[in-house]
């Protein structure tokens, strides 16, 4: 049985189409356009249209992906040793605001059941945090929330979990440098996230740079303060470790009661905080699951809901695309300081955006960051970038926005709970088993034979879409309704269901001492 | 009742003595040598010996320490307000190798039953470890450790735990940065600690940025290639979660059976490898703990072990009194160069030295980095200095071995894993319940009352020197002989009695992408 050869290519001006069928296709291959291939092209690589000389742009999306190393023919495989980087977009003389997308109809009447917060935010999950203020105290507080979990959380069902937020950050590091705002408001926030129900408390060592007390907000929102809400491990109140997990233990039973008390409502969709992250990316990342989620994204902000994308080194090359869609000019503005603080990040490490994509995304398909950073962008959808937030800020309001953070996934993942994220939409190519425990991460397969191999992790097939089996929109509105029941509550993720939580990593630019 | 006022001075040339009493000394009391207090001094805490003009040098452990700030009289508490920061000593023109202390007597005849590995390293515990390229399968690998523990472990009485080595480094990192040789090379000797018997895996994802393979040690020794010893989640012979979990657990079991036919052998002192660090330091640190742990130090020295000390930003100061104890004048340069390169790491972060110590070393009495700096060094005991290491490197031979780490606890721990060690002591003023989950961590505390306070988590009460109870000699014997005890498997540390284990944190000091 031969295969039905199948490319795809997305923009008018492209001069490559990617390859769909799993395991590529052999030399001698003629697609139903007539071209030939020359020699074997992997699954997710380009297929060069058109003979191209050394310098030539190459084309994907209509943008400029890169440039000809050398003479490529009709037919040939493009793979990345082919293709010459761009110059990084330059940041000064950007357009901004100049396109802003008009607002979309809005979309009334559709509603999920969540946990309303005093403070006007709406959880997805009833979860009890405890915030640490130091990994020292790492050991004593896991020992604590097996314990809560075993003895205390079965008599308390509408908890839905225990979570224990250690990190590596709270001493050994340079608390007062410049940079060290972005962990500390970030653990700030963390502790602060919606799914936690205002009731977070935090354990503390006491002789820790990172004070206890910084974590708590100091609006007078969010956390109980009637106890305090801190636990010292080094109070002299405690006499030894029984002391000290009973001392926990205690604060964390007192919250347990205030939040078993609470039960669902139903809330309209603008409730919702979700964010949007892609990891493993491929080819098809682009022309799949992220224009997919891009749709959905439109949904999402056309009902009132607020929608992070993130990831810097990821949308620097696409950022000419973005600063146009910005609402205004500072929101334009407030784009490209966040892009400059990267690049000048990086070049203090010796380093630049060409240390992505990772060697995974290159076996993908994806030639460089150009290429990646388009297929990025499509996660944002078609709305005008409403805010941007610096590493770590919390959400200001609905609507797009921009929050920076590193590519990294966990890392991404943890500052995007702290911006205050509710639910999670994470796209992937190559497969990651990536899960959070302060929120549902619903993941989405670029390629169907991914979601058939990862049957039971990925939770939305995005790969119908290139084989012509769902169109993008159909796909949108799959993950739109999706998105509702889980954050609902009625329908679990994978990750969730197996319980598989990655570790929180802040991110933390400033040097450890 | 009156409480007898208890003072300790260091130094013929001291012009400074700390407040010993728990709960310190009130205004008014008159020390045994007639010196009146002018004001309460809190517990350890300096009281002024003599007058100081602005501009005095403030003397102890026979260094200078500061200047007086202002006037101080005699009998006046002297807190870090009054205490100007001296300059950084220049690392040009330090002596080198000018005062090689002469071998001390060989001590024979101390033996500990540890498990001998193929590569002649011994391991103080048996411990099959799981290690992991990158943060992404962390889940995973903890949920398949779990079953692992559950299931098999009890299958195999002389395999002692089952650890993963999961940290968040891996990926969304400048894999070709600098620097990124520290981490990379620290997660692969960690893999090789001889705790884990030649016999760890890695679990890695398929498409992350450090290749799993670069994990496994590149020399041929070390773990057991028979299976290759890598799992990919991206496999594609795994058919969704339980096959990846399945393939763990076998490879995993294949390890318990060779594991656990291994039994503790007699073996030299020689063959121990012994990593010293303090936290939560005070100031008793300097005059309890740490000389009697570097009496224990120079005890194994003489007995032909390895002993490594380390904490870049907590030796700098005192850098003047190291670099002429190397063994030899390269020594000294490689001592100068981690110093060095520590500086210019924390000039690129916009900080500098005085980030250093945290609030609980300033309660605790300790007015800056150099009064801490000289305390600190005192683990350090009194032999040459053979070799230098730099962060991550594995130890290469016997003696006093300085490993150029991070002072912070967590990420000292991980970088003196990586370097080889099978065991820890730890001194703490303050109190911490640190632990790690790959060597034994002895636990000494600097005062009594923080012994009996925390009775169930500190291993050693080396405040009966400031009393006069105990002698740093009696201390430093007790210290050295349940060293061999607990590397034996004959005694467990509190930590590890009740699993107070922390998370690895290991040193990237390159960018984050």
């Amino acid at each position: 049985m031969s295969v039905q050869p199948l490319t795809i290519r997305v923009h008018d001006k492209d001069n490559v189409a990617i390859v769909v069928n799993p395991g590529g296709l052999p030399g001698g291959t003629r697609l139903a356009s007539g071209l030939l291939l020359t020699g074997q092209v992997p699954q997710g690589h380009k297929v060069a249209l058109a003979d191209m000389a050394p310098g030539a742009p190459i084309v994907r999306y209509g943008q400029v992906i890169g440039y000809a190393g050398e003479p490529i023919a009709r037919g040939d495989w493009i793979h990345e040793g082919l293709v010459h980087l761009p110059a990084l977009p330059d940041l000064a003389g950007l357009a901004m605001a100049t396109e802003v997308p008009a607002p979309l109809p809005a979309l009334e009447g559709y509603r999920f059941d969540g946990f309303r917060n005093a403070d006007g935010s709406v959880g997805t999950k009833n979860v009890l945090g405890i915030s640490t203020s130091v990994q020292c105290v790492a050991g004593v507080v896991d020992h604590a929330v097996a314990r809560i979990k075993a003895e205390m959380l079965p008599r308390y069902p509408n908890v839905d979990d225990v979570v224990a937020l250690t990190h590596a950050y709270g001493c050994g590091v340079a608390i007062g440098a410049p940079d060290a705002e972005i962990p500390i408001r970030a653990l700030r926030n963390l502790a602060r996230n919606p799914n936690l129900g205002g009731a977070a408390m935090v354990v503390g060592l006491g002789c820790e740079k990172l004070l206890p007390r910084r974590i708590l907000p100091d609006d007078g929102s969010g956390l109980d303060a009637d106890d305090g809400g801190i636990v010292l491990l080094q109070d002299e109140r405690h006499q030894g470790f029984a002391d000290m997990v009973g001392a926990i233990m205690a604060m964390a039973e007192a919250r347990l009661v205030r939040l078993d008390r609470r039960r669902r409502v139903a809330c309209p969709a603008s409730d919702l905080v979700v964010g949007l992250q892609c990891g493993g990316s491929d080819a098809f990342s682009g022309v799949t699951a992220n224009p997919a989620v891009g749709y959905a994204a439109d949904l999402l902000v056309r009902a009132g809901a607020t929608v992070l994308f993130s990831e810097v080194t990821e949308v620097r090359d696409a950022i000419h695309l973005l600063t146009p869609r910005a609402a205004n000019e500072a929101v334009a503005r407030a784009l490209i300081r966040e892009m400059d603080w990267y690049d000048r990040y990086l070049g203090a490490g010796g380093v630049d955006r060409s240390a992505n994509p990772s060697p995974g995304n290159k076996a993908g398909g994806l030639a460089n960051v150009v290429e990646k950073a388009l297929g990025s962008i499509a996660k944002s959808g078609s709305c005008a970038i409403a805010d941007v937030l610096s590493p770590g800020d919390r959400v200001r309001g609905p609507g797009l926005v921009y929050a920076a953070t590193p590519a990294s996934d966990f890392v991404c993942g943890t500052m995007q709970l702290a911006s205050g994220i509710t639910l999670e939409v994470f796209t992937t190519g190559r497969g990651t088993p990536y899960g959070l425990a302060l929120a549902p991460v619903i993941k989405v397969a670029t390629r169907s034979d991914l979601a058939r191999q990862w049957h039971d992790l990925m939770d939305v097939d995005a790969g119908r879409i290139a084989t012509g089996a769902a169109t993008i929109e159909e796909v949108g509105w799959e993950l739109f309704r999706l998105i509702l029941e889980v954050a609902s509550g009625r329908k679990k993720t994978w990750a969730d269901h197996w319980g598989l939580h990655n570790a929180l990593s802040v991110f933390n630019p400033a040097p450890v001492t």
